[in-house]
């Protein structure tokens, strides 16, 4: 394949503000642990105050993807929407400082560039208070056509069923690139989205995803099941390739013709799992795109979600091309 | 002393964006490692667009130091000055998080709030590049005369003598502070910092300052010495205590009647040395407040600079009473 990029990412263009809580105030502030909740301005900034000292640091679900696969070598764009204010110039600049094309117009009115609060409890978990803010003006006009037949294969985040008009956005770069021969790929995101949207995930598995990546609880969640090997039967039946992670055992990897358990790294100090799905599926996507076999992309998926969780932030710190390098 | 306020800190209110450099970056852009340089907006820009991932936190050399003291139990007030824009709010945040008073009326005008770049090279290093923005409109209405007079020790910072008005407001709190029989301790900053302003600092040494807080570079730089014996003997005639930090050495501690050598904590990986300074400063004060002996006071500047340097970020980021409960 030449097309100009490996992989496109399509996807909520977030900031996130990253705070470590104890279990208790979770409880206390009635926020389901390992979540990601959708939040207003004033539900956000109710939480924020109680917060203690945070960090920020761009993140994003498809767009953590992406700038990982950049940070490894792959040829990487990016489409999501922020204003024109601090946080989105922050945004701009990350995405952009790996080499990842990003040319999605800045909103110039409207609601200021989304943010999630990441609470991070002792154990690593994440749990999440996502204000969606610019990302509700994602809409087709933004699905730069020549991009997208551009782009071997273009990842979509599940998040972005959430906000509205993105849909229809979504549904236009998926008709985009299955007509330009490319792949769709696409990640549940979180239980609680696929539980939003099941019955439209449902569709969207049968119909126009060849890559589907989930955790153990999202896979289960969209067929409806508490046996995961009846889930695994099922996504065998819809994609092509599917990836399940499950935590520090792994990930399993499905394709029609078979399906690989792929044991997971250890990590010697957990400290925030944020992002770890999401480098999951840049580690596979980039082994994807280099032609390796499905047990070495999710080899390669597992390394990267190892690195990621060893510090605060759902991005790489380092050269993920030197980590790689060290690692294999 | 019955005072409101055990320290109260006065010094330029500043996000830090920081991100990993290699010591070719520093040498190609011209910029002395070590630093603290002044630039621009546009010089800033220019960098910014440079540099690789960014993560941003709140920073601020005497904020920085009231977070340490606010997260040991110190009773404490902030004065600097953000905008009323993203970055100010997460400022403000960040500094009230910990239960720091901080009542500086944010600018609705003019330049947007303070950043710093943070280059920090793998030997753990940092450079910086500040774009002072809104911290030039601190003016002598911002020193709140009640704040100043219940505060039993005023925190000034070295830095706050770059933008021009903010000498005169320094003044004023220096002026108020003393007739209310307070404290005035001031850090030197930066060598970089003394070479501008080293003729007013060696005035504010002999003649304002009661606690001042070096490392062995801008003491030596403030007295024109290659000595640091030399140096050491002047800023004991100068300055009722001066706290001298030398690195991994530990500190030397002076008052009139002694000086004392304070060992350094071993640091089982150092990261990021942003704000070890600041750290230092802390734990000092926070040991004065509570009466303890100078080397005392040393030791717990040096414990509380050795936990800062062990992460990215020039603030504490764990509860630090819990810190200095398991290490003392």
């Amino acid at each position: 394949m030449t097309n100009t990029f490996d992989v496109l990412g399509i996807g909520n263009a977030i900031v996130d503000i990253l705070t470590n809580v104890n279990d208790d105030f979770l409880s206390s502030c009635d926020i389901p642990k390992g979540s990601m909740q959708l939040v207003n301005e004033s539900e956000s900034n109710g939480l924020y105050k109680k917060l203690g000292q945070c960090i920020e640091c761009s993140g994003g679900s498809a767009a953590n993807t992406i700038a990982s696969l950049a940070s490894m070598g792959s040829k990487t764009a990016f489409i999501g929407k922020v204003k024109r204010d601090q946080l989105g110039a922050v945004f701009k600049h990350d995405i952009k400082s790996l080499g990842t094309s990003f040319t999605s117009v800045a909103a110039t009115d409207g609601p200021a560039t989304a943010h999630c609060l990441v609470l991070v409890t002792p154990d690593a978990e994440r749990t999440m208070c996502t204000y969606l803010g610019a990302c509700v003006n994602l809409t087709t006009d933004d699905i730069d056509e020549d991009v997208v037949s551009n782009s071997n294969i273009i990842y979509l985040e599940g998040y972005l069923w959430d906000p509205e008009p993105a849909k229809a956005a979504f549904r236009k770069a998926i008709d985009i690139a299955h007509k330009a021969g490319n792949k769709v790929a696409f990640s549940l995101s979180d239980s609680f989205c696929v539980d939003r949207h099941r019955a439209e995930f449902l569709e969207l598995a049968k119909n126009d995803i060849d890559i589907l990546f989930a955790n153990e609880d999202e896979v289960k969640m969209l067929y409806s099941t508490d046996d995961l090997d009846q889930a695994v039967k099922q996504v065998q039946q819809d994609c092509d390739i599917a990836a399940i992670t499950c935590s520090a055992k792994g990930c399993i990897v499905i394709s029609k013709d078979e399906i690989v358990n792929v044991a997971g790294n250890q990590v010697a100090l957990l400290k925030d799992t944020t992002g770890a799905g999401d480098a999951f599926a840049a580690g596979f996507l980039h082994a994807l795109s280099n032609g390796k076999s499905l047990a070495e992309c999710g080899a390669l998926g597992n390394l990267i979600a190892s690195e990621v969780i060893t510090h605060i932030g759902a991005r790489p710190d380092m050269d993920l091309k030197e980590f790689v390098a060290k690692n294999t």
